[in-house]
Formats: structure tokens, C-alpha cells, sequence
């Protein structure tokens, strides 16, 4: 099994040409986020993420995270990389400096993110839910829960997680039963059972901060009656140092398909009886407001893990490939016999490999500036503008890619044929791990439905039509340079598909045929990020061949990888139409 | 985890409807296969499988296969429920009367094969494996050989192997290591390793026929020096009862993503210095041949476990959306909670389960079809035309099968959320079991390039040609039912592409443009398949609305599924063109 290396190259070139870092580096607070420091930042990143954590991918899969008399035990080699980790600042880069954080953009931390979960993705989702936590508070905590939680869980040394899932309170949160009640002190008790809780407890860090949802006594039923607690498993004493133990109680450990080292707990609070001290951030009954501020970056997170899985079941296929000599080129009259990477339908599987780890880091990166220029441009259209794009573009980011990630990680054990199937070989447990992405964070169902429901219909389709005509408004430069005139065409034809499925929607949903829109929901998001994705494609392209080392090795193959998108895999999309127009009746007829 | 029960509806619809089961029974030898006979004993199979062979499915996966001092243990129950498939004659079905067997055609004999695999995939291999043998020896073995083995291997007493991979020989046998050398006495002593080989050994019958490739001293390098031998590995006697122990050892068990309970053996023939006894079955450098014999039966076997995975997945998803209650109807007024059986997302992705195993059922068991055809016709022209259509179908069979039966799994995970990443609920089993389909007997890459370089090219392309009329020729006849004319659309449409795309394949080999053809070979096989599937569909729906009883509750849902298939999944296979005809220049410029 190879070991992961970081693509800078590509990274760069992303960051450069399709996010527009030296604009990001513009905005109010990130002058020093120049192209130059950024690169040796991830440079050494990519070192790191390398050496200290992707060694420790395969170990985490045997081992598991295991509960233990004392709480969650992590695999071996998990505590002291997680030291290093917290001790080097990669879990800070793109917090605000006031919270010890690095105060690089969002477009910088995205990439350390995408380092990480490459490297091993049941690993990461520690940091993953502690950077959720610590935004959370961030906006909505008060200076007090600021001073207290926010320079540990940036920095890393403590942990966040998210508890919202119960048995009965899955993707429809407004059944959720665990209750909180207040004292006279302000603080609040807090009683019940949570299930799938990410990184719940582990040996890593002094504290775990659990950000609950629970509905307080006179709360009104669904998700209005939900507020957002504060739960530390060691109460922070008047110093903020970790006291006493909370009546937190970790009651077992899934056993799950994958990211094993994860531990995935049922949770207990208040179980000894005097229920758990609990600490309500912001508002009560805003607890909804308070769990999207924490959800929307962790979804882009989640489809982070497509394409962190991705790259690396290319990285591992590509490197077999080179290696495994297997059977004379087909056609050919020598009997030598060559390295499978020669044979046309492996070259096939692995550009398609290649494709999709550029498809998707364009849209991550595009979404990851959008999102900045969101929170820190100064003109306010503009802010407006980029926080409606980056409204529409987290569903497709978070479900594109993680069900392309499931794909691809199959498609890697298929490079490696019968080796693949063995679990040593390490790309098995690469589908394994990728297969939780598209449930998580809210299934791959409810972002198109997120996306048909209320982003669609955001300023009444404007802002979904503004995006298609600033698309087609590239069709002509793709057009003056014959290398992307075929691409050219597939984009269009595939635009006009885009344009054709959103007006087809927006009538439904105004004719109040919400069965008939609903019914196409999932293919139309896989249309619409296919498209806006194959535009950010060949926007890189035209970038590489309007750049003055337009026939590098780099740029001559970034262009043959976006073609091979725009040509190949693109127009596969197009197909989707019939069924995104075809409307609810068969689907009500079945029986099922 | 509900209970496999075998989908006997469907099952008989499609023999009566699709795969012509009344002509079957009028072939010479198959007389008394007529329909209510068949409905009788497949009642009763699937009675079988779903209380004696489906409860084990989990308890394989759990405990696996291991490998014990006296070599490979199964899990628990196997041995006890092997011994009762063995008495009651579910192994011998299809197999010609003198031999033991059922004398029941093909097509009757792959649907017990479905529903084995539907209720415990790993078990079935071992019985997959003994009835490729035992066709190898039926056709090449002499009369002795038939006397020994056969009964044995018909019935299930014995079990059979095939053992092809070796380190460096996996798609390319021509490069295999493994000798024979012939001794005085006419038998031959055989030296090597081979890989890989499942059910290469277990505890369930007494004896284990091992059909092995290997090289006689001085045979031509590549796959023309190959031969086959059995090598039993208790030597029988001269009564036919297992005698001495053969030089065989099991070396080691292979970990896996899944089929837990197929052991996958690394197998070591004469360790011990004097080889292991080996038959040479056939002639000697005919190993390929033999090869085929078994192969090719075997593909379809392989074929239909994508058929059986994503049937049992449609059960398994169906019943969990059935009771599971969660959230509110969009779009509804009222606060009521439903099972998530009505959320139109969930309903599609349950119809696309449902959809594709009645169209895989409809490729397998009319491709069983022409096999007793191929074999059984009086009329030497009907042999031959079904000759020729059985080697297209194999590979499309194969490959498009076992690729749709992955993604299904995966889509039935989809299904069932959070549960479905849990192993105790059952469905993550079957991703893990499925993704073996794809790669052995053949990788779907080398079905694909099967189907290109020798199958389409078969008689100069008419063979192809011939079913694509054929195929063209109902595209009338759906107009004429207006339930079905958007599907005679979509099917006229996806016809021409496969038209156009078979001329451009037949042109291509024909310039020697050999990788231009190669580059496309997948996604051209992907369009066939679901072409031909989308056709015999519709011949299923024609037969439906054309019968006494179309209004019945079962034809309804019959054609509306039907429906399903050829509006909105087959159309997404039009979009494949682009990629099929794009050709090799951007996977031969690529830097991979």
C-alpha cells in the first residue's frame, strides 16, 4: 500500500485559478494569506498529514476505537499523533487569532481538512465535530463560554461533538426527546440518550465538549421546541480547567462497516440522576439556528471526505497499476508483457479517478471562497451574493461528492482485481469508510431535497438563474481555443439540461406539485453539481491554457484531465433528464 | 433483518413471459419441466433456502470459514445444512438424469441457483464451484472419469474446485508456473501454488475434486501449453470411495472485505516432495478449453449473484422503509409521522432496487434460455443462432450484473440511514459480499473487452446486428399499448445509440484502431446490457397488458415497474455514447 501524498500541484492550482486565493487574501483580515506563505503552509502540511497520520489509517481499521472501564480507547499511535497535531497548529489554521487560531481564510483550513481525512478519514472527524463546537459558540456563545471553550477547542486541546441523533430522532430531529431543565443557578440538567455520536468520548484530550440538543419542559413539540446545551464531560472549574466529572456515560460503541478508529457511541446523560450539567448556548428554543451553524460547515466537510477518499483510492490504484504487470498489451504483436496501467479500460478507470478528484476539489475550493467572501467581504452585495451561492452549493458539495467517493473507492478495488479484495491491500477499507458520507450530516435524500425545497426557490429562482447564465456566459471563451471546443459543446448541451430540469421544478413547486418535484429531487442535484462542477473545470482549463507556461507537463495534463471530465463524464449527466421530468406517478403506483 | 422469501411471482412470470419456459419444456429431454411442475418445485426450493439457508447467512459473515489443523471449518450450522441441501436433491436439478441429477433444463436450474445465492452468497460459491467441475467433466472427462466423479459431484456428495490464479497469473493464465509431469502409470504429479481458490477446501462433503491448470514439461509458453487435471484430494480407490490423502495443503485463508464464509484458499499441490496425483481431464495443452466449459456457465453463475444481492437488498430496504416512522410527508399539513416507505426519495430509491432485479431477472433467465437452446435444440440453426447469443449475453450478464449489484447494495445502505452503517442490521454485509462479483471470473474489464474483440466481431457483427432488429422489431408493437409508448421511446433511442455505437466498435476493428475501440469497452458493454434488458422488459410488459388478467394486482405493478425501468433508468445510458466513441487519446496522453 502506497502512502499518501499531499498534491500540492493540484492544490495550488485550484487554490490559484478556480478559488481566486490572492482575491480571498484581499478580503479584511487575511493579508498575510498571500499565495507565496500559503503554499510553504501547505507544503509542510502535506509533510505532516503524510508522515504522522496517514501511517496510522490502517491500524485505526484493525484496531478500532474500543470503550474501555475508564471511556474510549483509541488505536495505538492515536494520543501522541494527536499531540503533535494539536502541538504543530494544523487544528487552529483557520480559526480567528483572538481564539489562538491561525486567521487564515476558510479556503486555506479547507485544505488542511482535505489533508487530513486523505490521510484517514475516521481520524479526522475528531476535529471535524471540535471545529463545528467551537464555531458554534463562537456565534452564539456569550463572552464567558467564549473565554472558557474557544482558545481549547481551536487549538485542539479539547474535543467538540455534536448529540443530536436519538433512536426515534433520526433525519426529522423534531422527535428528539432528551430534556433539559433549568435551575435556579441558570445552569440546566440535562437527561437522556443519544445514539451515533461521533468521537462521543475518546483518550486524546483533557475535556470533551458536547454541544446537546434537548427541549426544555414548556418547550412547544418539533424542531421550534429544540435549544442547544453545552455539556462538558469534565465541568470547567472557576479557572476553566476541568473539574468535576459530569454525568456523562458512554454506553457502547457501534460496530459499523467502517471508520472503525471513530468511535460512534450511545451516550447517556443523567443516568446517575441528577442529570448533567449543561450550559445553554444562545438562545433557548434556537437550538435549529444555533446546529445549521455547525451542520453547514460540517456538510462541506462531509463531502470533503468524497473527495479525501477519492484521491486517495487514485493514489493507491495508480501506484498498483504501475506496479502490476498482468497480460500483453491487447492488439499488440510483442509478448511482452507490460504494467497494467498500459491497458486502455485501467488507464480508463484511473483518469476517471483523476477526473473526479479535480471535478471535486474545484467545486470544494470554489464553495470554501465563496463561503469567505461571505463572511468577510466588505461590500455587502457581494456578501449576499456569495452567502445565497454558497446556500445552494453546500447540498451538492456535501451529496456529490460523497456518493462519487463511494463510487471511486469501488472503482479502486476493481483497478486492483482480486487484490483489492483483500483487506490488507487497504483499498477495501477505503469503501468502507467512504459509505457513511452520504447518510451522515443529513443523507444524500435530504440535501435534494434542502436543495429543491429552499434553495431552488431562494429570491424565486433568481439566485439558482443567476448561476446557470454566469455559466453560460464561459461557453464562448471555451469556444476560441479548440482544445476545450468539444468540452465546450458538453457543457452547453449540458447546461441547457441544468436550465430546462430548474424551470421544470420551479413550476412544480409553484403549481404546488410537490410529489412531481420531489420525485426527481436526487437526480437533479446530481445534474446540477455535475454541471457546476464541469464549469469550474473548464474555467481551470482556459486558466491553464491562457497561462504563459500553457504546455507545461502540469498544465498539458491538468487540461487532457478536464477534458476527459467535460467529454467523457460530464455528458453521462445529461441522461438524468427523463427521469428528473418523469414525475411522481410510478412512483406512487408502486407497490413497495 | 427480515428473512429472504423467495419473489415466486416474479419468478414464474419471467420463466413463462420472458425466458419462454413452455418452448424450454418442449426441447428433447426436458419434457417434464412443464410450467406447473416447475412452479411445484421451485415453491418448495424457495421454502428451503429462506428456513435453512438464509438464517446462516449472517453467522457466516460473522464467524467466517477458518483454517484448522485438519484444514478449512466452516461456520456453524453449514455442515448440517449442506447435508440436508445434498438429500433433498436441490444440487442435482439441472444436471442429465444419468448422472444423478434432476434432468431439469438450465433455466429452471438457475433460478435454484438465484435463490441460494439471494439467501447466503458465500455458501452458494461452494455449490457454484462443484457444478462448474462436474460440467467440465461431463464434457471433456472419459467414460472412467464420469463413473467416478460424476454422481458424486452432480449430487453434491463431493465438491469441486477450479484452480487457475496464481501470483503472477491472474487475468493472464498464459504466465502460470504450476507443472505436471507425467508418470509411467498414464497419471502425472503436480507441483505449484495457486491463489485465490475459493471453497479450496471445508468440512462438509468427504471428498474435494480440485480442477487444476498447470504446464506439462514441454509445453509452448503462454496459454496454448495449458492443461487440466483432477486432483482429488482424497485419491479415490478403486471402489470410487475416497482412498489416500494427495499432496495437497491448504497454506493459508485469505481476510476479506466479505464472503466471509467462502473460504479463499492460498493452496500448495505436492509440498511434500512427490507431487500431488493428478487426471489430465481431456488432452493435454486443451486446458483452456476446458477452461471455458466451466467458465462460461460460471459467468452467469457470477452474474446472478448480482441478481441475488440486489434482490436480497430490495427485500431487507423494502421492509425497513415499511416500519420504519420518520418524519412528516413534504408538503402535508398534517404533524402525523410516516414510515418512510411514502417519502417519494425513498419510493425511488426502492422502485430502482426493485426495477433492476426485474430486469437482471429478465437478462439471466432468458439468457438460461438460449443456453438449453444451445444445447438442446433439434433444429441445428436454432443452436447455433442460440449459440451465438449466449456468448454476447455471457459477458453482459457477467459484468452488468455484478456492477449493478454493488450499487445496489450501497443503495439499499442508503435506505436504511445510520442503520445501514451498522453490521448487525444486514445490509452492509451484502456491499461487503457484492464487491467480489465484479472481479472474479473474469474482472468486468475483461468482459468488456470480451464482448468487443470476440464477441460483437462474431460472424462480421450480424450476430449482433441481429439482435439489435430483432430488438427493433417490438418498438411497433409498444406503440400500440399508450401505457407503454414513452417507453418505446426511450427504448427506440437507446437502440440507435447501441446501433451507432456497435458501427463505430465494428469500424474501429476493423481499421485495427484498436485502443480507440479498447477505451470505450466498458461504458459499450453498460449500453448493451441495458439495451437488451430494457427490450426483454418490455416484451415482460407487452405480455402483461396482453394477458386475460392484466388488471391483476401483480401485471399492474408488473408494467408500472417496467415502466420505471425503461423511463427513467434506462434513458441514463444514453448519455454514455459520448464516452463510448471518445475514444484513446485522452487516456493515452494522461500522466497516471
Amino acid at each position: 500500500m502506497s502512502r499518501y501524498q499531499a498534491p500540492l500541484e493540484d492544490i495550488n492550482f485550484t487554490l490559484t485559478h478556480i478559488a481566486g486565493l490572492e482575491d480571498v487574501a484581499k478580503l479584511n483580515g487575511f493579508q498575510h494569506a498571500d499565495p507565496t506563505t500559503v503554499e510553504g503552509i501547505l507544503e509542510e502540511a502535506g509533510r505532516f498529514f503524510s508522515e504522522v497520520i496517514a501511517p496510522l489509517n490502517r491500524v485505526g481499521d484493525k484496531q478500532g476505537s474500543t470503550l474501555g472501564d475508564g471511556g474510549v480507547v483509541t488505536p495505538d499511535g492515536f494520543k501522541d499523533a494527536y499531540a503533535k497535531y494539536v502541538e504543530s497548529g494544523w487544528a487552529s489554521v483557520h480559526f480567528p487569532e483572538e481564539w489562538s487560531g491561525g486567521g487564515l481564510p476558510y479556503t486555506v483550513g479547507i485544505v488542511i481538512q482535505e489533508m487530513f481525512k486523505t490521510a484517514n478519514m475516521a481520524f479526522s472527524l475528531c476535529t471535524m465535530l471540535t471545529q463545528g463546537a467551537a464555531d458554534a459558540i463562537i456565534e452564539h456563545g456569550t463572552p464567558e463560554q467564549h473565554g472558557i471553550y474557544l482558545d481549547k477547542l481551536a487549538t485542539g486541546e479539547w474535543s467538540g461533538t455534536m448529540n443530536l441523533t436519538e433512536p426515534q430522532a433520526g433525519s426529522d430531529l423534531g422527535a428528539l426527546r432528551t430534556r433539559a431543565e433549568r435551575q435556579d443557578d441558570g445552569t440546566y440538567r440535562i437527561y437522556g440518550t443519544k445514539i451515533f455520536i461521533t468521537w462521543g468520548d475518546q483518550d486524546l484530550t483533557e475535556n470533551v465538549i458536547h454541544l446537546v440538543l434537548a427541549r426544555t419542559p414548556d418547550a412547544p413539540a418539533g424542531t421550534r421546541g429544540i435549544s442547544m446545551f453545552i455539556v462538558p464531560k469534565f465541568v470547567p472549574d472557576t479557572e476553566g480547567n476541568p473539574g468535576e466529572r459530569n454525568d456523562i456515560k458512554i454506553v457502547s460503541l457501534e460496530h459499523k462497516l467502517g471508520i472503525h478508529a471513530s468511535p460512534t457511541c450511545v451516550v447517556s446523560f443523567g443516568d446517575a440522576g441528577e442529570g448533567a450539567v449543561g450550559y445553554l448556548l444562545g438562545e433557548e428554543q434556537k437550538g435549529m439556528r444555533n446546529m445549521f451553524t455547525m451542520m453547514n460547515i460540517a456538510r462541506i466537510g462531509v463531502g470533503l471526505e468524497g473527495l479525501a477518499i477519492t484521491e486517495a483510492a487514485y493514489q493507491q490504484s495508480r501506484d498498483f497499476a504501475r506496479d502490476r504487470v498482468q497480460g500483453r498489451k491487447t492488439g499488440s504483436d510483442s509478448a511482452e508483457e507490460v504494467a497494467i496501467v498500459e491497458h486502455q479500460d485501467v488507464r480508463r478507470m484511473l483518469l476517471t479517478l483523476k477526473a473526479y478528484t479535480q471535478a471535486m476539489r474545484a467545486l470544494l475550493y470554489y464553495t470554501a471562497a465563496e463561503a469567505d467572501f461571505a463572511n468577510h467581504a466588505a461590500d455587502q452585495e457581494r456578501r449576499k451574493l456569495a452567502d445565497d451561492r454558497v446556500a445552494v452549493l453546500t447540498p451538492l458539495v456535501k451529496a456529490w461528492c460523497t456518493d462519487i467517493g463511494v463510487d471511486m473507492a469501488s472503482l479502486a478495488i476493481q483497478v486492483h482485481g482480486g487484490m483489492g479484495y483483500i483487506e490488507e491491500t487497504g483499498v477495501a477499507q477505503l469503501l468502507r469508510d467512504s459509505r457513511i458520507a452520504p447518510i451522515y450530516e443529513g443523507t444524500n435524500g435530504i440535501q435534494a431535497i434542502d436543495l429543491l425545497t429552499r434553495k431552488l426557490p431562494l429570491e424565486d429562482g433568481v439566485v439558482v438563474k443567476g448561476m446557470i447564465s454566469e455559466m453560460e456566459s464561459l461557453l464562448g471563451e471555451l469556444g476560441s481555443y479548440p482544445e476545450l471546443e468539444k468540452f465546450g459543446t458538453e457543457l452547453g448541451s449540458a447546461l441547457n439540461a441544468l436550465s430546462d430540469a430548474s424551470d421544470w421544478m420551479l413550476t412544480r413547486l409553484s403549481n404546488k406539485d410537490i410529489d412531481d418535484a420531489l420525485a426527481g429531487a436526487t437526480p437533479y442535484l446530481e445534474l446540477f453539481a455535475s454541471v457546476v462542477s464541469g464549469w469550474l473545470v473548464a474555467r481551470g482549463a482556459v486558466a491553464a491554457l491562457s497561462s504563459t507556461d500553457r504546455d507545461s507537463r502540469f498544465n498539458t495534463d491538468w487540461v487532457n484531465t478536464a477534458r476527459f471530465y467535460g467529454e467523457h463524464l460530464l455528458p453521462q449527466t445529461t441522461g438524468l433528464l427523463p427521469t428528473i421530468k418523469g414525475g411522481a406517478s410510478l412512483l406512487q403506483n408502486a407497490i413497495l
